[in-house]
């Protein structure tokens, strides 16, 4: 079992969740809904920081809620203890074991707020620490490189969602998710076609925007870790706030563009790299124009835009896992990392 | 006057903006503290991002406050509103013309909750927009990269801090921050030096924690900016998950790692770094144990950490001013970018 089994899994570890977490994940969103909250407070760290920033989103644009990224030192190396008010606090973390994303749940929990951990660990530190606990059934996660368990934070933070709405469209829309992973699984011949040509890439930016911008950030994670290649996320306005200075002709831009509220703008500003600095642009999409732009890694259709994230990713993760391999790297061990991080 | 000169104006700035903002900040202060609130919310993009994520440390460490940072695109993007509930919401922007930025206060203003503006235009749509607006009074900034109204930002963050909690020994350090402002501007000649031996690097990682995560950010994005190199921005507990991967010997690290909380640990990983991979270290600081850890920037001493910011980003700046120079870029026009970046 290594790396490429692990991404492979992902549509029965997907259907594993739906089947399995959708009952208890929606007792924890009928707990949640009295008292309200105001606020949701989110720990956490690497890949699972970036489920982070997926329910930044979907809590934001879906609940309009705010939501908060903690930044878990402000416990850990300053010893101060936040404040939680009126907030639920989710800790988000596959092994259950940083020390610091624990700390803030523990925190939380003092204080009498809410507190969900959501891991692949069921008996793990945050799931003892919680209140209320997701497990995401991902099955043993054996590569460094967090693939499964990405996608299935993700998908808990949809289920969570739609639980909390009582959204039963959008719970139909989860339960076809699986099948669109493995559509999505399809590119891996394309992925590998389009890394064996890129594999002498010095660096590369990483674009996309709203609900994106947390594959965006997974997917240049994975080509750091995987790859060894200097990759770096942007927000598709961000970017544009200097970084813009980059480029040059043949310079790779890797972009998120499914369709979406956010795709009309972000097609027009790929255009116009494409036109004005001649990047080299590699498009993952559903819509043929943002496909066209360059070279395509094609997602499947009619994916609702607050849950393509569970999808997009994976042709990011293969393509990860092949330009490894191009580059000469061993994409079961990277290079000077662990599975478990403990930070504090 | 270029990017320099305005680099070199930040004692003046910083001394006209403590001398004629603090009393206007303080009267701000006083209108927040009743009723009380139990969130920040922020809006910003770019530089002022950055300034963004240092008020996340300040007001979570000295207040125990929640920050989370506004994902401005929510509203423009997806037409919807947050809540804002008992938040005060602040936008930060240099020219106050974002329109994105503009629209999360706008929309909390309408909400009824406390909204500031931070910014260096009084007439701005974002100063107008606000109920109440700090003007950063830093003069016309007119190099394309922002620097002397980076440093603004930051001080008037501290000095709401400083008001906020009546703290007089706060306000006196802060009073201190102008000459340790232009002590840190005598780095220039080794910053010269350190940048013209290291002009052919390919891409570099910028770690910093807790405040001087912030510093991170701002050095990286100033080093894209300017010298048009690929630098990524790291908390030092972050960096641990994953891209330790890109690690090889000769890999350019640089570090901000002043006196304060978060230093043993910083230092700690930094020797490891140095010692297991043989990286290149340059080490922002104003100790001698992490200064003798390779190329060394000296800081002034006796800075609180929570103020340091606003004096390390000094020497990051005459760095990467002499890096782009040292790689034949021109700082005072960075290709592709203009002053004012209208995004929505």
């Amino acid at each position: 079992m290594g790396l490429r089994d692990e991404i492979r899994e992902q549509p029965a570890a997907a259907r594993r969740l739906i089947d399995e977490g959708r009952e208890p994940i929606a007792r924890i969103a009928a707990a949640l809904r009295e008292p309200p909250f105001d606020t949701i407070v989110i720990a956490a760290r690497g890949t699972s920081d970036h489920a982070a920033v997926y329910a930044q989103y979907v809590f934001g644009v879906r609940h309009r809620v705010i939501v908060g990224l903690a930044a878990p030192s402000i416990g850990s190396v300053y010893g101060v203890e936040p404040r939680f008010a009126h907030s639920v606090v989710i800790g988000i973390s596959q092994s259950g074991e940083s020390p610091d994303v624990v700390g803030v749940i523990a925190a939380a929990r003092g204080q009498g707020v809410p507190t969900i951990a959501i891991t692949n660990s069921a008996g793990s530190p945050l799931a003892r620490a919680a209140e209320h606990s997701i497990d995401l059934r991902a099955g043993p996660e054996r590569a460094v490189a967090a693939t499964k368990t990405y996608t299935a934070e993700l998908l808990a933070v949809a289920l969570l969602s739609a639980s909390l709405s009582g959204d039963d469209a959008g719970l139909a829309a989860i339960d076809r998710l699986p099948d669109a992973i493995a559509a999505a699984l399809e590119t891996e011949a394309d992925t590998e076609r389009l890394a064996s040509t890129r594999a002498g890439m010095a660096g590369c930016v990483v674009l996309g925007r709203g609900f994106e911008y947390a594959t965006a950030r997974e997917w240049a994670l994975k080509l750091k870790e995987l790859a060894r290649l200097l990759a770096d996320p942007y927000s598709a306005a961000d970017f544009q706030h200097g970084p813009l200075a980059l480029l040059e002709p043949g310079f790779p831009v890797f972009a998120l563009a499914p369709s979406g509220a956010s795709a009309p703008d972000l097609i027009a500003l790929l255009g116009r790299l494409r036109d004005q600095f001649g990047v080299d642009l590699v498009v993952v999409s559903d819509r043929d124009d943002a496909l066209a732009l360059g070279a395509g890694l094609r997602l499947p259709p009619s994916i609702p835009d607050w849950l393509m994230p569970v999808v997009s990713i994976v042709p990011a993760q293969l393509f990860a896992y092949h330009l490894a391999r191009a580059r000469g790297q061993d994409p079961d061990s990277p290079r000077h990392i662990r599975k478990v991080t403990l930070t504090r």
